[in-house]
């Protein structure tokens, strides 16, 4: 399994996360493309700084809302939705270019992520439009216990997708996360999140927060920057 | 010559231009790339028409400024400016291959067009950011009566420049524009434009207000699409 | 009955409404507040042609969505909310007083409004953020066959409520609009409108798309300045 | 002297300086008005912060530029500026208001900063805008030796100004600020820092880099919250 984390997340003179930390110990950059952060230069100092590692590098398009960080859901059209998915995976795609690095992979941000994850049109809609873009491009999704219906409809549109789980996070017995809005939400002990990682790679199974095995397929890890202990989550992860 | 026109400039709700009107007239799209205007549903639709009119494309980017549609002079450091011009050519030329077509040439627009024509510090800054991006593509700037030092400069990053001269304007003695400021900058008669533009094409001079000829070299005359009789003006142009 | 009509949504250079020609004809300017239109110097020009014109001044805000035009839902958080709506009345009232003007009521935009009708809990928010703000101030909704629920939430805070039809729209036997996606959403017969309106103020009721009449209470009409032959239609309602 | 800090530069999800523990040790709250930072939520939030405090609240508007944090210089009209700052005074006092405070004084932020103190028909163009939104609110600029035009200008508009100067920062002797681009432009050490204030509150006087003794007309010091050991010296200047 990878290891997946959300950069470039500064904005103008914001600074988000420990990119400059984090950077050398994860296998996939997901970078945000200027619609819920990431101006230009931080755009390409993030880029600059995955080939610098050898990292892979995704685009992390979102809603277009840089007041809200694109954690509100907002009502697109589907025309809208995949004129905006075009421009960012665009940006991003050329940006990389410029720097001698290639954009690898797609995996939507924020509110765009969970509802793609809840409303079927809206997942069909980011898969269409990644595949007027370039079908050559996975989508990560969050793994959940039955992911058919997701492989079907992607699969119309030629798209490959990948599957993450979140190391730091509490599953529900049916397979979703935990809301932020308890208190267990999030993970902290290092060698408890080592441990549930190790035991999701040899048996393939996450326990929910029940104790409940949940059957996973899981291509790769979502680690965080930003929280206080990440670092050394993050590296306990990378060394096993 | 060709005529090129700066297209693509309506913003979500808000239209700018008879675009619809104006493209099967002209020979070059102009096209904006989202900092002055043009949000990505309008890019995309600006795109499709140029392709669906043969119309060539190009980059038309600016300073960061929607509020101001990219007419403000903004103190940009060297590096900031750089990654807006990749940052904007690589949305464009993405959404142009989504559409099958191609990116061709960039014009910068307002006061980022004025700045690379006042300082040549600004220019030297565009060239460099665009032959990082592409060097391939021709880099549009003013036709002006000594262009000599532009030339070097844009030789230095391998840039090809090509000269646009003003079929709707009267030009001072030095060979810039009279201002808009003043009542007589802009010329609205088609048939004296037209006649202007004969002169041009077959003498290589265009006469300034005071009757002076300047011997410019012109590769492409910009006309307008949102004046009053702006759509007369370029039929007329373009039927010559 | 007063008509009311939403103006001041041109922004930078893109115009938009024929403000100048509608405000003599209206008794209350809903003025956009810099979160759907409107930026700094529209918002000026707009309260000074109100009071030029004698024209009470409404406050228009919206969710923060310029590329949208206010027209697409966004999920914002009750604490979000009523902080977007403070920000919009204070600038707006601030700028009345600059003028001599004063602000006289609040309607709210776009999708805001639409959403305001859906969902009691934003209308209650909205209710809640402007009793903090002014409780003197009657806030526009619109006139549906049964508003007890509204009036009794608006007491709740000391909001009174001041309701609005629309002139140019046709009706569901429910009382709602006939959606925009419809082709007989809208009326465009100066006649015809003028008609359904001194019907609906001599009796009370304005009649369904099928013929039923529909009792509302409706202290305001909203007329649209942006439409074709917008301005007959409003000078029509305005003489009668 | 009095204390003041430039707070509620935080935006949407992004963090800016340490507002909570450096509102208790100053006197005055220079608040940013969403131009260059500041969304409604962090406004309504650091106003009642100050509130809780009691410390005196100042409006901190910019020029419109989120993405450059209002440090970039940006060429507005006469007009644009004076409703930019009509706009955002408006919107602070209205939300200062609601939560039961008062909107003290203003104290222009950044680029806008610098080019009044450096262009005087910019520093005019504030003190007009200032007198009409309400002259009874002092207009903060830098203590300069010279400061008898400034005065002077004020003056005419009725404005009535209050000179800060920078307890961190190193002079020129000429009175103005060693650039942030050379190494010595920022003190860091607490006790040198204090120092030097205890000889300006004493003599008047501030010691330039080469020991120049500057005769500066001072009402306030400016602070600042976001360095490494910032709480630390202000603490110091506090208690002094």
């Amino acid at each position: 399994m990878k290891l997946n984390c959300d950069l470039g997340e500064s904005y103008g003179a914001w600074q988000m996360g420990n990119d400059a930390q984090i950077m050398p110990l994860i296998d996939q950059a997901n970078i945000a493309c200027g619609f819920h952060a990431g101006d230009p230069l931080i755009i390409q100092h993030t880029i600059i700084l995955a080939v610098t590692h050898n990292v892979s590098i995704g685009a992390h398009p979102s809603y277009p809302d840089i007041q809200g960080f694109g954690r509100r859901s907002m009502a697109l059209s589907e025309q809208e939705l995949i004129a905006c998915f075009h421009f960012q995976l665009s940006a991003l795609a050329g940006m990389c270019q410029v720097q001698g690095a290639t954009l690898d992979y797609v995996k939507p941000h924020g509110a765009l992520y969970n509802d793609m994850m809840r409303e079927k049109a809206i997942f069909q809609t980011l898969c269409k439009a990644l595949s007027q873009f370039n079908d050559q491009l996975p989508l990560v999704i969050q793994a959940i216990p039955n992911n058919e219906l997701f492989i079907a409809i992607a699969q119309q549109y030629g798209i490959t997708l990948r599957f993450e789980a979140f190391a730091d996070r509490n599953y529900q017995d049916n397979g979703l996360l935990v809301p932020r809005t308890e208190s267990n939400a999030v993970l902290t002990d290092p060698d408890q999140i080592s441990q549930r990682v190790k035991q999701l790679s040899s048996t393939g199974n996450l326990l929910s927060i029940n104790g409940k095995p949940l059957t996973l397929q899981v291509d790769t890890l979502c680690v965080h920057g930003d929280t206080n202990n990440a670092i050394e989550i993050v590296k306990k992860l990378a060394e096993s």
